[in-house]
């Protein structure tokens, strides 16, 4: 991987900075968030504006360009791939280590007085904003708006943005019409006497309407907002997906049902004008939800005096908490993902030895098999295929420049996922296909009790996902080991394979109380820079726990492994395991043989069934 | 007990706040916090308002009178003694359950329109203020300063306030004169650029100075404030405390060596004025640094151009991790105090038979054997001795009206602890003198299960402390049982037994990393309400650990047990411990016999001493 030069680039924006066609008044410094419009994680080409000034593509990170210096901050997941992304030109900032400074400390530390801070308004966020602008001002300096984005005034060739055609998911994948849920919103909304709520983030729109797009590789979203009131649906969506007779029924246009549940369609760009008209509108007692993670441009369109700012949506906490049919959906989008999992690793054994498999074409396999599943629509992320010491990059992704070929000698981790029309996967094994040092058996064996602790974790009702991720950490940290890494996210159904507002994290940031129905992953790791990487990754589900006791009639809650994919027996030294994480794996490995078994022989895969019966013997 | 009968004084008060010679305008609720003017949690008779108006004499809660409602908030460890003590004038609102609204939504759930909320600001903490004015302004409602407090205007008899002598702690109890910690702190301003610092904590002002007081029972601190400046040292304290020769020479009041480290000397009150004064002498860069905790009062004092308000002070940081003199006063004062508590056991064993002990007698008797202990001052809060039903009042204090008997037939609970010049002690022992029934031993070792997760657990060094408290409710979990407090709190060294900056609670609060040299406690719990209470407490000193590898040159910490006390083994099911639970169980006893009973031989107590021999046989 060979670093983007960035000399040019960088004196041109500095230019742009400076330069009053682009800007009202010069400024000493810029910020360039990852995100879109949307505040979206994964992103569009044309929104790739980070990417695109420091070359670094993780999935997380902001860059800083200031008259004298360029500094990006990412978090453990990309120390390594960021360095080496980026020219001599930009400074890493590791984010979670003690002497790393915050943006605001670094700027802080560095403007001359009375600096002006500029950054796009609609791609950062309203909470964001505030808390820059507040550190800022409170040092003499001051964060502007700037309204033309710098980095798209010196990006020659920036992509248009996508506008892909729309498929409506009918009530066998949603469970409930979008009428229905647009009927619990408003319940949401009067109890808590809200009469406006702007939708931003693509997900909550797509899970809202039962519609999905494919705008963002990976994610099934397409590119709208919605501004959803007591009576009345707006939905911002470019006219030509609408000219669809099965999206203009779905959504009823043309003869709606109802008056209060007919949608109102208007131009994407036109959010902005029509929020504007909805609040000068606004009667005195009206309040507006608007997420605090929506852009700064919108949020400011709402008077301080309507604006209830909200850390989650409840689309977004509706969304997390499966119902039966997208929980049925979600088994059955795991069992197809297994199937095509094991015929991949069945696949790797036999092609290994001939030396002819790499990164590249494992990942290629992987998807091959996965699209010969039934709904397959696509990956859900892209593909962490990695040898040895590429696998201690966490989010990998392996270019024809680094890409490693799979040998008897080196750790194999692939971290994939894929899209179905029924739900969404993401599995994480860590396996050997030659004989594992004892270093790399002790270590993936602690990092499989981490797994184990989660998993079979029994916690009351209410618990927040980060009293958990002790757990998975308690074995690597007898031996003086860790991860830099959360331990689990939420997986969208059929949407985006993370999303909010629950997950398992040291981090206790937005942290909803875990709740039956829920879905989250399961994944910690441990990674030797320059050797190896391992991570365990089940998605599981959160359901109701028998308990000998019930304390307060609260109940109590544990996880039901979806993923269910063997894990090697090879990597793991069970002389570290307890009887009870033992009789774990043994059940799990029974689940896999009986749930994904049935399915090969439904399928007449002979092969992988013959490989899963060997992998699933119990140990003894 | 009897609930206090609150009709008269609830119409008086309800009077006051409608009354134009109490205030400036009527207003629809009064606020009464259980703080005083230092945000102290244990405070002065004269300062007992919320209980004087309620009853409830916990250490944590606030009251809210409005005209019709009376409303007390507190959290679970006293909702059983809240319940009790507090008339049906009022509604006890539990905190930490789901359907508890907090006191902001019950007020804007209850007021008229536009309706004015009384509080005395210099009662209510400064992030207190803020929020709560925050979210009645968004209901259309404000919070008002009351500068009268309202409860002393029909407070009849109300107390005057202490002013006990002083004393002046040598470098033999502190490891560092307060000339050294001032020119410490002054390093810390002169990093973060700040000018002043107000000072308003009682222990952060008594651990500064090294003096003691005895201005709140079982809290070695005096009423003072104290503003250090980068060249100047103002100490606001009644002047009568300062006739005393000793305590003249340990300040260098009549010959400070050095003119930056010469003490100013103001009246206690005077601190708005001079403050006030100083404030008004600022440079236009001058900051300012006061604790986000202190009064409201105080902190608008300062304007908000200078004001740095933080979450927890460097002084609070500073005397949170101890010196190695501190360490070893703590581990002297453990030892003397572990002799006091097996002696105790050992005369309760051959006394309770008689039918003679009751939860009174026993606890005045821990106190006498205490008090037979070098430099011993005082005990470090009210000792909690508790028999069957009323274990389970988790911040119980025996009272003659319900004082009840120790038998053989149920949990004796004692959770105590004593102040000694050298440091502080806070012990729980849970034990049965006859035979505990097979589900009191169960629930009792999950808890000694939970403790030892805490106690043994290794984990890399920036932890903070609430990603810890799972481990100790990991095995109560797993039967469906919990605890409703946090797990462990800061110990000061001869000074409060509850301190800040760290602790491990599942709360988030202001949890700053555990570091080598901080004492935190270590207590889980379980408690049956109507039948027992179950606590196991140590107080542990956080210490680097010696693990296998080392990630990233992190480092590791553990715990080393200050507390010395044997754990009964008649209450453990051992066929529910792990061997290393056995072993850690084992290897904790033998410490005990090691390094109290040579402490008891030294003292010539004999009978402890083989009582401690029999009660750390190890377990097989």
């Amino acid at each position: 991987m060979s670093p983007k030069i960035t000399v040019e680039l960088l004196r041109q924006l500095r230019q742009a900075m400076r330069n009053g066609k682009c800007i009202a008044e010069p400024i000493q410094a810029y910020i360039i968030p990852s995100g879109d419009a949307h505040q979206s994680e994964y992103i569009a080409p044309c929104d790739c504006r980070r990417e695109f000034i420091c070359g670094f593509n993780g999935s997380a990170g902001t860059a800083i360009v200031t008259e004298q210096h360029a500094a990006l901050w990412t978090d453990g997941r990309y120390f390594l791939q960021a360095s080496q992304q980026m020219d001599n030109n930009w400074t890493l900032m590791k984010m979670g280590l003690k002497e790393t400074l915050s943006q605001e400390d670094w700027l802080i530390s560095i403007l001359p007085e009375n600096s002006k801070v500029g950054v796009d308004p609609w791609i950062i966020a309203a909470d964001q904003w505030k808390n820059m602008s507040k550190a800022l001002s409170s040092a003499g300096h001051s964060l502007v708006a700037v309204q033309a984005n710098l980095i798209d005034a010196i990006w020659e060739d920036r992509p248009a943005r996508p506008n892909t055609k729309l498929i409506a998911l009918g009530l066998k994948y949603t469970g409930l019409t979008w009428q229905d849920k647009i009927t619990a919103l408003r319940g949401k909304m009067a109890e808590r006497k809200i009469s406006w709520f702007v939708v931003t983030a693509l997900d909550e729109i797509a899970w809202l309407f039962n519609l999905r797009g494919s705008d963002i590789e990976y994610n099934p979203v397409f590119f709208a907002y919605a501004i959803i009131g007591i009576s009345s649906i707006k939905l911002f969506v470019d006219s030509k997906r609408l000219v669809d007779p099965a999206i203009r029924q779905h959504l009823e246009l043309d003869s709606p049902s109802k008056p209060d549940l007919t949608v109102q369609c208007f131009p994407y760009e036109s959010v902005f004008s029509e929020l504007n008209a909805v609040c000068a509108a606004l009667a005195p007692k009206d309040k507006m939800w608007i997420c605090d993670k929506a852009s700064c441009a919108l949020t400011q369109v709402i008077p301080k005096a309507h604006r209830a700012a909200i850390p989650y949506t409840p689309l977004c906490l509706a969304k997390a908490v499966k119902n039966p049919t997208e929980i049925q959906g979600m088994k059955m989008a795991h069992i197809k993902d297994a199937v095509a999992l094991c015929e991949l690793f069945a696949w790797l054994e036999k092609e290994i030895p001939k030396g002819t498999v790499t990164e590249i074409s494992a990942a290629d396999k992987a998807e091959e098999l996965r699209s010969q599943q039934k709904d397959f629509v696509g990956l859900s992320f892209p593909t962490i295929s990695s040898v040895g010491p590429n696998g201690a990059i966490i989010h990998y992704r392996p270019l024809p420049e680094t890409n490693r070929t799979l040998s008897l000698n080196e750790v194999y981790l692939i971290d994939s996922g894929a899209q179905y029309r029924d739900g969404t996967t993401d599995v994480t094994r860590t396996v050997h296909f030659g004989t594992p040092s004892d270093y790399e058996k002790e270590c993936f064996t602690y990092v499989l009790k981490g797994h184990i602790a989660v998993s079979a974790a029994v916690f009351p009702n209410g618990t927040k996902g980060h009293l958990l991720d002790s757990f998975a950490r308690a074995a690597l940290w007898d031996s003086g080991l860790d991860y830099l890494h959360g331990t689990g996210h939420g997986v969208g159904c059929f949407l985006n394979v993370h999303e909010g507002p629950c997950g398992i994290s040291y981090k206790t940031f937005a942290d909803e109380p875990l709740e039956a129905g829920m879905i989250v992953s399961d994944e910690p790791g441990y990674y030797e820079d320059g050797s190896f990487g391992i991570r365990l990754e089940n998605v599981v589900l959160v359901v109701p726990a028998k308990t000998k006791y019930n304390y307060r009639n609260r109940g109590s809650l544990t996880f039901e492994p979806l993923t269910l994919v063997p894990i090697q027996l090879k990597m793991i030294n069970t002389d570290l395991l307890t009887q009870k994480e033992r009789d774990w794996v043994n059940d799990y490995h029974r689940k896999c043989l009986e749930t994904i078994g049935a399915e090969m022989e439904r399928q007449g895969r002979k092969e992988a069934l013959d490989w899963l019966i060997r992998e699933t013997q119990p140990i003894v």
